[in-house]
């Protein structure tokens, strides 16, 4: 994909690092690239709920914000992006050291942007945890 | 709705203040009683996103686990619930000085119970800024 | 709510009634208002799925086509409404003789109409069977 | 993925050919395999919305259905598979001569199984036009 805004990675690391509850979560920016975005978070006691797992609304800051960043990528100058709707699947109980997201968008869109994310628990192994698709709305 | 533990308003209160991430959020069990749940959070600078809005996450979080705590109501002793997916619609931007949520059981179930759970913003006015609907497997 | 088309009441009866995929279904509009909708479907054996239970795919489309109708209600004259995005939960197997649906708007919007969607099976009682929620792109 | 039931084929044959709404909507079985399936409908004008789009409960049912099929082919013998929820994303209007949907399981379970299907539109070319998340009930 094709980013509008030359200057867009300033923009993609602006959504991602302006974020008061991204940076309470521990969340970090691995890498990005036009329509894709790869975050992480190492675990913590924090980020967990009442049966020792991590929480799906952790699961689902990451991959929402996540998405929204792959989104940013390809944001034309001065657009910004704000998240319609969500769903997210969460596949099996998240455990491990961290986990680790990875986002791409599906449809641009001069209104709405449509992208998927995946999440993976790392430990002994890297499984696939849970699955969103996001709804961005361009404004 | 009947709850078919005697003993529910423990197994409920322990799903609320038993989940770390739930604590780190700030969130709040304001009451609850069979197939409901009333919860709030006092908004603080880290709940923001990026623009200085509520975070999606954090309605999201507080959508997810207020839904989960009211299917908690209703579950026979030693069930347990985990979240198997959800979808959330942020229906306009999210300012005020706290959130509050309620979350009511649509269908309980042996194997799955389906809730919704509603998302007020409230400052000046009291808006409903997020819905919510999340299905619970009951383990 | 109030419509923005003082000939909404036009434009309503055109999406409901043009689609021909809404006729092959068999769906009734039963009445509407600003915001609101309500059908019906009288069911057959081309409704069903492989076990004998009203498929997920008709009480979709019912969901879906109701929500897009409410939202028709509100729009200026000459916008149009296409569904972005939407989530059902078929709560439980649906058998009867007919499928009524109830479609309200929560919010109405310049370039995205949110409308949630409850259908009901009515056979010896009437019960929930599923919950739609639907975001509309305006056109 | 490793079927379950050596005569997994019958029972996917049954799913998707013994559902009366899959025959009136004119839907194709192509191929599937352990965890896999691909269904396509040559397009009419029965299967449109009021604008000449290909409406969202098309799409929508044989995203679903799909969804389904793939994971029949993974259920132990007497076991069957009725969805839970769905949603899905409607990515641009959709147009053509025809609907091919791949779906494929993401995460088989006891209890619940997690697909995802993907809809294109084939005339001059072959796009994606929806995609679809799908959670499935083992009963």
């Amino acid at each position: 994909m094709e980013p509008l805004n030359p200057e867009f990675a300033t923009e993609t690391r602006r959504v991602f690092d302006q974020a008061p509850f991204i940076r309470a979560l521990g969340a970090e920016l691995i890498r990005f690239a036009p329509g894709r975005c790869s975050t992480r978070i190492v675990l913590e006691a924090q980020h967990l709920q009442q049966d020792g797992f991590v929480h799906a609304g952790v699961q689902a800051t990451l991959a929402d914000h996540t998405a929204g960043t792959a989104a940013a990528t390809l944001m034309a100058a001065g657009k910004r992006v704000l998240t319609a709707e969500f769903k997210i699947n969460l596949l099996r109980p998240a455990q491990g050291h961290s986990l680790e997201c990875e986002a791409v968008v599906l449809k641009p869109g001069r209104n709405l942007t449509i992208a998927e994310a995946e999440v993976f628990a790392v430990g002994v192994e890297r499984k696939l945890v849970a699955k969103a698709m996001v709804t961005l709305a361009v404004t």
